[in-house]
C-alpha cells in the first residue's frame, strides 16, 4: 500500500495537476488519486480540505501535504534519488531547472488562449496576439535541448526527467489547436503523446462528464 | 576572483533580480553585478546577450547561464549545500519549496498593482480587487511558518532560507504601500527590512536615475 496521495484536478482540464501526475507514473511511483473536479460549487471547500494554497495538484505523503506542481517534483526527486527527476549531469540539471521555472511562470498568453481540453479538437482556435510568440520559444527550448542534451533518448535531457513532465500540457496544446510544427518539435511531440502514462490520463479526461465553460470554445 | 556573476535589472524595479540577488549575499556569496536598466530601447538586446528567456535574472557560471530567480537558487543549493539554502529538516523543507513556487507563479493581482518600487513611499495606492487577497494569504504563509518551524530565528524557517528571499520584494511592497499588517506579519517585515544587504540595495536603488513609466503611480 503506497502511502503518497496525488489530490488533482478534472482530467480534461487540469494541466498543473497532469505535470505532477505524469511524473509520478513515469517514475513507477505508486498513488492514491483524489480528484476533484474544478470550478463547481464543492471545488474551493473541497480543495481547501488538502490544499493550503487552494489549488491543486497538492502530495500528501502522511501528515505532510506539498502543493505546486513544482515543489511535489523537486519533494520527489529528494525523496527517490535513485530515480533521477533531473538530468544527472550538473549542466544539463540547471537548464532543466531553468526551462521548468520558466514554464512554471510564464506563457501565459499561450496558457490563456489554448486551455488545456484534452477531448477536444479546435485546431485554429486560440491563435491570439502573443501566442505564436510563446510558441516559438517553447519549440526554441525543446530544439536546443534535443540537440544539446538529447543523445541517449527522445526526451528533452534524453531519458524522461521533471522537465518533461512540465512540458506535457503544451504537448496537448499542439496536439488540441493543430499548431504549425517544425520537425523537431513534432517528433517531440509524437514522442510524449506516445507514453503510455499519457494515454491514460487521455483516456480517463474523454470518460469525465464535467464541462468547464470557460475553458470551451 | 569569484567565477560567478549576476545579470539584474533596475534595483529600484526589479523583484525577481532581487530575489536571487539577496540570497547570494545572504549566503556570502561572492559575485560580480551585470546591471541592465528595463524598458530602455537596448534592453531586449543586451538582456539578450546572457538570458535565453529574454528576462533576468541569470547567473552566469562559468560558461554555464542559469536563468530564473527560482531556478538559480536551486542551482546554488546545490552547489553549495553547506550553506543550507533551504531548512535542513525534511517537512520543512517541503514547505519552503511550496511557498516558495507559490510566490513564483502566483500573486499576480498583488504584483500588478503595487509593482516594486523601492525609491516610492507610496501609502494606500494599488489597493484594488482581488489585492487583499493575496496580501492575506501571504500573512497567513508567515505566520503559519513562523509558527510551525520559526524557533530558532526571526526568519520563515528559523534561519534565512531562499523561503525569505522570495517574499523580499512582497516585504518591500508591503513598507512602500503602507499595507496594514498583524503583529507577525509586522515582525516579519522589520526583520527582512533590517538585513544589511537588503538595506544596501535599497540604497543603490536610491541613486538609479532611470524611470520607468509603467511602474510608476
Ligand atoms: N503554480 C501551481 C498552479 C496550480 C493551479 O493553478 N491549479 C489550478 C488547476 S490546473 C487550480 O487549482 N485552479 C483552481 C482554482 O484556482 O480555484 C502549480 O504549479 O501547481
Ligand atoms: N520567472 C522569472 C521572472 C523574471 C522576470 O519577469 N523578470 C523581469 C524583471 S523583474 C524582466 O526581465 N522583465 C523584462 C522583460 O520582460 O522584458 C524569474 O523568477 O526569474
Amino acid at each position: 500500500m503506497s502511502d503518497l496521495s496525488l489530490v488533482i484536478g478534472n482530467k480534461n482540464y487540469s494541466s498543473w495537476s497532469l505535470r505532477s501526475w505524469l511524473a509520478m507514473k513515469q517514475f513507477g511511483l505508486e498513488f492514491h488519486e483524489i480528484c476533484i473536479p474544478l470550478y463547481t460549487t464543492e471545488s474551493v471547500s473541497k480543495i481547501s480540505q488538502y490544499s493550503p494554497s487552494g489549488k491543486v495538484p497538492v502530495l500528501l505523503h502522511g501528515s505532510l501535504a506539498i502543493w505546486d506542481s513544482l515543489a511535489i517534483c523537486e519533494y520527489l526527486a529528494e525523496e527517490y534519488p535513485h530515480l533521477h527527476w533531473w538530468p544527472k549531469d550538473k549542466s544539463a540539471r540547471a537548464i532543466a531547472r531553468s526551462i521548468s521555472a520558466e514554464m512554471h511562470s510564464g506563457f501565459q498568453t499561450l496558457r490563456q488562449n489554448m486551455p488545456m481540453n484534452c477531448r477536444a479538437k479546435l485546431p485554429g482556435k486560440g491563435m491570439a496576439i502573443g501566442v505564436q510568440k510563446d510558441i516559438d520559444r517553447i519549440t526554441t527550448i525543446w530544439q536546443e535541448c534535443r540537440q544539446k542534451f538529447g543523445a541517449g533518448g527522445d526526451m528533452l535531457f534524453g531519458k524522461f526527467t521533471i522537465a518533461d513532465a512540465m512540458f506535457a500540457p503544451v504537448v496537448l496544446r499542439f496536439v488540441i489547436y493543430d499548431v504549425q510544427l517544425d520537425d523537431i518539435a513534432r517528433n517531440y511531440v509524437e514522442t510524449i503523446l506516445k507514453l503510455p502514462a499519457l494515454q491514460e490520463w487521455i483516456k480517463a479526461a474523454e470518460t469525465e462528464q464535467e464541462v468547464i465553460a470557460a475553458y470551451e470554445f
